[in-house]
């Protein structure tokens, strides 16, 4: 089996949606990302950093889903990274509320021995040297190596930023962020310029209005799927990296045409994600459910126009 | 082959954008469906009106389009519908800045005796009560009535674009619009409940973000194509849909299926309007481009996920 290395928070969220309010709830990049990809065919494991108030039960969700918790580091009297939020009306935005690093705050990545041959390296959102850190310490390079950020780095840590964006083959950012990034508002655009950054392929993720896989000259587009209720989307672009990561070291191809099934399995597992708050529906979904819905994304987005009508 | 009949206005519009600013240009919603149409092997009329200011070579281009004008009637020492708007920075917002109606106040629609039977009948955005005013003068009943609409008459003329609603098969609105009509905020709630006032299908278009065809539990989606530059979006709502009542009108199908490849080419049709400022685009625009770009949302589009991965 394939090897994917997650590196990325893992956390507690406090989230306000219009739909209902939560208490201290499982969270963080590395959680969603971890989650989602053990859907997949792959052996992966968590690098990251948990106080000794991380529970118990939740240890035992992730290594019920066979990942590696060698890298998860615990600091000794230390307290989990905490991040609450509330959310507009629309989903569409939020306020931060409350951010508190605490043992974030002297992170200092370690990756286990038997992951430095990692096929897969799933870089999701941490700050940049973080992310570099981990890079340094592979043995093997990696087949593929995927880059999630946000525009509070583009804020606060551009030159480190653009240093990892050098190292990776695959970036993961939202509309917004490509734009802030690029400085070009035409995703297009925006694109071609994150290219000559580093990245050969570049993922804009756009929320409920999906996702965009861009290669040079080659567009390919993912859907979300239209959903009855948005619950919560805190997580969703984690869930979305996880399945594209999950499904791409699953099936070593690292093509053009295989990301495009990649970004499909992505918005897939995110699907399912906003579902519920946190990471409720990721804990109890189950594969034959993946499956279905695979098959809501071909019905929602193959067509066939004949040949003949063409002429 | 097959009749269209596309009900709307023949304007003139005066746009500015961040990209530019016209004087008067050809504009309204049948001319841009026109237009649009006349890529597909259809007989297509427009039934509207305009006064004596409207230029000679405008309706020439229409003629040279085989458009049918019986049905364009010309005001004496009238003059022709005007618009001006200005779009924000990001083009999917504008302002009205001027609306004279002019010769459309008192616009009485004739049907030609020879599109009383039309196959498609397709209705342009205008006062409900001229909408339905045309489909009382059908003597056939048409194999598809294709309704488009917006948020003015939702304000001014709600009963009268209800009643308008229980008479067509298909209905295009934004999905501002779906929000507004329905009062649902999710776009999947806000066409079950479209569906309960009449049309069978429900297209929402999202602008950029693509445009979705419901029929009760069924969802297609095709996205906008990613462009380099979007100059101005005044009238790809109404290409749009003059894209899919042309293709279903050559095709003579009105499956699911079908309507599915019916907004595919109405995205095609819609993402060559936005390159340019008003018609000018769709005036220049060749069949062969529009057959090569299909190619372009294939790619887009299509994925092919191999069974044996999902076992």
């Amino acid at each position: 089996m394939n090897k994917l290395l997650i590196v990325g928070t893992v956390a507690y969220d406090a989230i306000e949606s219009p739909f209902g309010k939560t208490d201290k709830i499982l969270g963080g990049a590395a959680t969603y990302i971890g989650l989602s990809a053990s859907f997949f065919k792959v052996q992966s494991a968590i690098v990251s950093v948990i106080g000794e108030d991380f529970e118990q039960e939740h240890i035992d969700l992730l290594k019920s889903r066979n990942i590696d918790l060698t890298g998860l580091e615990t600091v000794k009297g230390g307290k989990t990274f905490f991040w609450s939020g509330r959310y507009h009306n629309d989903l569409n935005s939020r306020d931060t509320l409350v951010t508190e690093l605490n043992v974030l705050a002297d992170f200092n990545p370690i990756v286990p021995e038997h992951f430095k041959d990692a096929d897969v390296v799933m870089l999701g959102n941490l700050h940049p040297i973080v992310q570099s850190g981990v890079l340094d310490q592979m043995t093997v390079k990696p087949k593929l190596v995927v880059l999630d950020t946000m525009n509070f780095w583009m804020d606060c840590a551009l030159p480190e930023l653009l240093d990892v964006m050098k190292r990776v083959d695959v970036i993961t950012i939202n509309d917004e962020e490509a734009r802030q990034l690029s400085g070009e508002y035409s995703l297009v655009k925006a694109a071609a310029k994150i290219h000559t950054m580093g990245p050969q392929y570049v993922v804009i993720k756009k929320g409920e209005h999906g996702a965009l896989l861009f290669n040079n000259k080659q567009v390919f587009f993912a859907p979300a799927l239209p959903l009855e209720d948005v619950f919560d989307p805190t997580g969703a672009g984690d869930t979305f990296a996880g399945g594209f990561a999950g499904y791409i070291a699953q099936s070593e191809n690292v093509s053009f045409e295989n990301m495009k099934n990649g970004i499909i399995y992505g918005s897939n597992m995110a699907s399912f994600c906003v579902e519920k708050f946190g990471t409720e529906r990721m804990a109890s979904l189950r594969k034959e459910e993946v499956l279905e819905r695979l098959q809501q994304f071909r019905a929602l987005t193959q067509f066939d126009i004949a040949l003949e009508e063409e002429e």
